[in-house]
């Protein structure tokens, strides 16, 4: 069934407008008509099947008929990546958010090379991979800040998996361990400096981690560490 | 550095030309010159460095200077994947070779649209994903086949990881176990049949496994399962 992500207020008995770009894709791409039902969610209130009430050429209209699952909060997990080219970028947006990441960092490192990126389009990816995925909420897209500024402002118990090709760091099975709020980062296709790798390591809060014996791209190397923090220590156990 | 796989025989002081595609993109592409040097392998006789001896417009020529790495064998590990549109084929066959699958066999399932399965360019990607991941082998990419033919002619002794993604199945993680021959099988988007799913299930050599509580897409399925199972099983250890 189709779910849509909505702004609105969600409670038995409501009415409410979609906006225009959400009734055009219900009545001109899906063809859907009055009685047909929908699935909402709003990251606040949980998921609600929904009824289209009424169908106009702008604007459809839905009754919310009944809460099919309350609202859950997945782990406070973030991934922090460091800005690749705009195809894989909105890949790993898409990605984060199909396997629960609950906030999405760019960041910008001495090998980045950064295109003007567009936070607003990959928060769009982000809404339609989480309304395809199933979960309850929308990972957040932060606009791009440089490394220096994003560890001058690192939130104080939040730990950091480093995901480090060129070291001697241990797998990430054995990396991570502990629940509580975590951040994964991933480097630029062409790797941290060597400066970059010293500060990174030192950092009390950070553990370095492998990724396996090949060279992966940015896009695997995201999905891969993604894959291994959830079912080490979140929502896949 | 450049890394070529090549057909030919690679031993010290061996001379060899390289095909016309090879040697344009040598020559043409990254303007390589006599006595600039590459990487070769061939899937059997290890990593060499060879050094270009002759620039031609449409024959480059190597000298096999030194190996730099002896031949080895990764895990045998096939990935079975029913048929999803081109664009996210071709995408888990680049992620296939990157996370060290040896084949990749797709597999036409009861809600399988199949296009037409250009192999050659499948074998193509996995060509040059595993010159740039660093592997020593290049995954073979087999022709399509129906689900049924793939069950009637399964190798003997080797296991079967079924990602089962309606189900009360295990976690990947306690899921796999020991090493030896495995396959990963991934569903096609709109999942596998009632009748596909008892068949699977009833199969002596197939664990079913979950990927956690979200609905991930076919390419993010398959590169989370091959993470998962070379972390636990294979050479991410």
């Amino acid at each position: 069934m189709i779910r849509l992500f909505i702004p609105h207020d969600l409670a038995a008995g409501a009415r409410l407008d979609l906006d225009e770009g959400q009734s055009r894709y219900l009545a001109a791409v899906m063809r859907k008509a009055v009685g047909d039902a929908v699935l909402v969610f709003n990251g606040r209130d949980g998921e609600w099947r929904a009824v289209l009430a009424a169908v106009g050429k702008r604007v459809v209209t839905l009754d919310i008929a009944a809460q099919i699952r309350p609202q859950a909060t997945g782990p406070d997990l973030d991934l922090v990546i460091a800005l690749v080219k705009r195809a894989r970028l909105e890949t790993i947006v898409e990605k984060a958010a199909e396997l629960g990441a609950r906030r999405v960092r760019p960041v910008i490192t001495e090998r980045t090379n950064a295109d003007h990126t567009r936070v607003d389009r990959l928060q769009a990816i982000a809404v339609e991979a989480s309304e395809q995925t199933g979960r309850l909420d929308v990972p957040e897209v932060l606009e791009p800040v440089k490394l220096e500024k994003l560890i001058s402002g690192w939130e104080s118990g939040r730990r950091l998996l480093f995901c480090d090709e060129a070291g001697d760091a241990k797998p990430v099975l054995e990396a991570v361990g502990g629940g509580g709020a975590w951040a994964i980062l991933i480097g630029p296709e062409g790797g941290f400096s060597p400066a970059e790798r010293d500060r990174l390591r030192a950092l009390p809060y950070a553990t370095p981690a492998t990724l396996g014996p090949r060279i992966l791209r940015a896009d695997t190397a995201a999905i891969s560490a993604l894959t291994l923090w959830q079912a080490a220590v979140g929502d896949w156990r």
